[in-house]
């Protein structure tokens, strides 16, 4: 182990510099105005949780949760995401307020990496939690919302591939019952997406034939609310079954919502969050070959908190949306330079209060200082103004909108 | 060490709920929209930091800090503030960029704390760094920006206390030269404000009747530009003179702002940062029993990091300026309930779209679902339309603005 030099940063974190803060704050300002018009009120907790709460309740294994201690010798963790911490507040602070409950977030969350290039350690996410409603419809309101963020985040084209928990767990253990380290190591090559992998697992299961084709047949339904009747031909399991017509109820709120175009039925897809029971959710962007929001709906998690109530709700990965996409433009305004000297400096100080009043940017400086000096050196500003005895040219009524 | 329950969080650490977000989001906003005017751009840095060059760069002390280890086994902090992170980042990502750099931030920051009531564990900071000006006419702009922005966070009343290291730091070397403990000791009393403790520790050092005078005498050394000519009677010492008449030509530079009925000098000001180097200030507000700002001079940070440049800010208190301060109106918008069955649905939907691209809030569920049951029990909504067969209230074409 080397001792870090001294600019030097953790693995997994960055910095943003103020053009990516722009973009950054661009985009979580416009999702969270768009989650508050659909009735989400913005809650914040800690950075740092007890690892027997929060740390345990999350789905984050336990070799990714940063830990460390507080200065009574208790575990504490930097928190891998805000579902868990929200069922905690929900249960606690929130006990009193009646269900249906929404509530949205922008935050940092954290997980230990391994060495892997481009892993994050730190990233932002914004998301909503709706709280106390297990309908279709609300399953339904969270993914139209997703769309609708992606859509305020200036994600231009994008598609939502849903799936359910239910349908994969009852069709597994329909076909190969009771065998769970393989029903667990066919969802991890599917939740991969290593379909090769996957097929040469079905072949190795040594099924009948009928059975063989039926896990096989899974990765062909992908597609429209036609997905749904071809699924149901594969099962007479009733978990399967309802977990089906679950998902085509949600696709008729969605067609309603007007959105069902972005949106494909996925019965491979998982979730990667182990706390997720019934319909599950990821957004892919055409620029970026990563998932840029996940959700899904977790209705075991909040009695963990001692409230038992159902809950679906979604993050985006919100600055993979700030790298990947280029739908937000930045206004890049270029500030006012006033220079002044001793005499004129009252005067200057007071057309830069002025102008900034009327909202434009203004830097003041001494004339012959390090802000003239590097003026004469680069082009930054869009106008200068001087309020020197050498150098007259104050600012004029027409600057002022 | 007993295990936490349920629901509980670490010592020294809040969850925000809607209108304590609102309020702080509010005053986040407000003052880093001030800040901008001024020409500062907004950075954001990791949450964790390597402990050999942040941590130890940083004037927290080595037990405030919060310590894990990364998978490699090195340590690192949270960030106990900004200016650090800074002084890296001007060093490495923006070492090719000409001073003047004007930064700002907003970030929450983190010392472990011991079992003190009220003290926070994470707290937010909202700052500007100006690196590369050591004029007079530097620490001027950020202390009017100091007041700017406070004044833009809703603070109504308050008072700018600012001193300078250099006229301490001069005259005890002159009054009591290489009694290293000694003086320190005194600057401990002043910075704790224990002025019962200052003159028992002036009494003991068994100085001379003139010059324990002038120890004392420095604490009746608050208040306007006249205060400075008092304290040039009472040391001959070079960097004590040189401290004072750099802070008249700062509180000149403040008149012409316009912003010095703001602010006090006081002498016995030190700032608990160890790095700052020159002028300092702290800012209370009438309403708050606590600092609500700090600020001050540190021009040897930044060779720390390779680039030897000076550089001047401060930061405020956001989050006590949140629970503290009423001046920032809250705006609590009253949603819109719209109401509907499977036959109405889609009609439903459109509306609430419609709403909310007007900039209203929209809530939407089923008759007789958890939505309308809440509704039945609470009065939540400004408005409430249904779109059933059993009852048709539709939105109309006054709702929308």
């Amino acid at each position: 182990m080397s001792k870090p030099k001294g600019f030097e940063i953790p693995v997994g974190v960055r910095d943003y510099l103020p053009r990516a803060v722009s973009k950054l704050r661009a985009i979580e300002w416009n999702v969270l105005e768009c989650m508050e018009r659909w009735g989400y009120r913005q809650i914040m907790t800690p950075t740092m949780e007890y690892y027997d709460t929060v740390g345990v309740a999350s789905s984050t294994s336990d070799q990714k949760l940063f830990k460390l201690l507080n200065n009574r010798g208790t575990t504490l963790v930097l928190r891998s995401d805000m579902t868990a911490p929200i069922a905690r507040v929900v249960s606690s602070l929130l006990k009193e307020e009646e269900v249906p409950l929404r509530l949205s977030y922008h935050a940092n969350v954290f997980r230990a990496i391994e060495e892997e290039a481009g892993r994050e350690a730190e990233f932002f996410q914004t998301g909503v939690e709706l709280v106390g409603d297990d309908s279709p419809e609300a399953d339904a309101e969270v993914v139209a919302l997703a769309i609708a963020s992606l859509q305020a985040a200036g994600v231009a084209s994008f598609k939502i591939a849903m799936g359910h928990v239910g349908f994969l767990n009852g069709l597994f253990e329909e076909i190969i019952p009771g065998r769970q380290a393989e029903q667990e190591a066919l969802k991890e090559l599917l939740l991969g997406r290593d379909v090769v992998g996957y097929r040469t697992a079905i072949e190795a299961l040594g099924l009948a034939a009928e059975h063989r084709d039926k896990l096989e047949a899974i990765l062909r339904l992908r597609g429209g609310k036609e997905i749904c009747e071809q699924a149901t031909r594969l099962s007479v399991e009733q978990q399967t079954l309802q977990s089906i017509a679950h998902l085509c109820e949600v696709w008729e709120v969605l067609e309603a919502y007007g959105v069902s175009e972005h949106v494909l039925i996925d019965l491979t897809m998982i979730g990667d969050f182990s706390y997720y029971t019934g319909m599950t959710f990821e957004g892919y962007a055409a620029e970026i070959g990563f998932p840029v929001c996940n959700g899904g709906r977790y209705d075991n998690l909040l009695q963990q908190f001692g409230r038992s109530v159902p809950a679906t709700g979604f993050a985006l990965k919100t600055n993979r949306i700030v790298d990947g996409v280029d739908g937000i433009e930045i206004e890049t305004k270029r500030p006012i330079l006033i220079l002044y000297d001793e005499q004129g400096r009252q005067e200057a100080l007071s057309a830069a209060a002025q102008l900034r009043t009327a909202g434009r940017i203004v830097v003041t400086g001494l004339a012959g200082g390090p802000e003239d000096e590097r003026h004469q050196q680069q082009d930054l500003y869009a106008e200068v103004y001087s309020y020197t005895v050498a150098e007259r040219q104050p600012v004029q009524g027409r600057e002022l909108p």
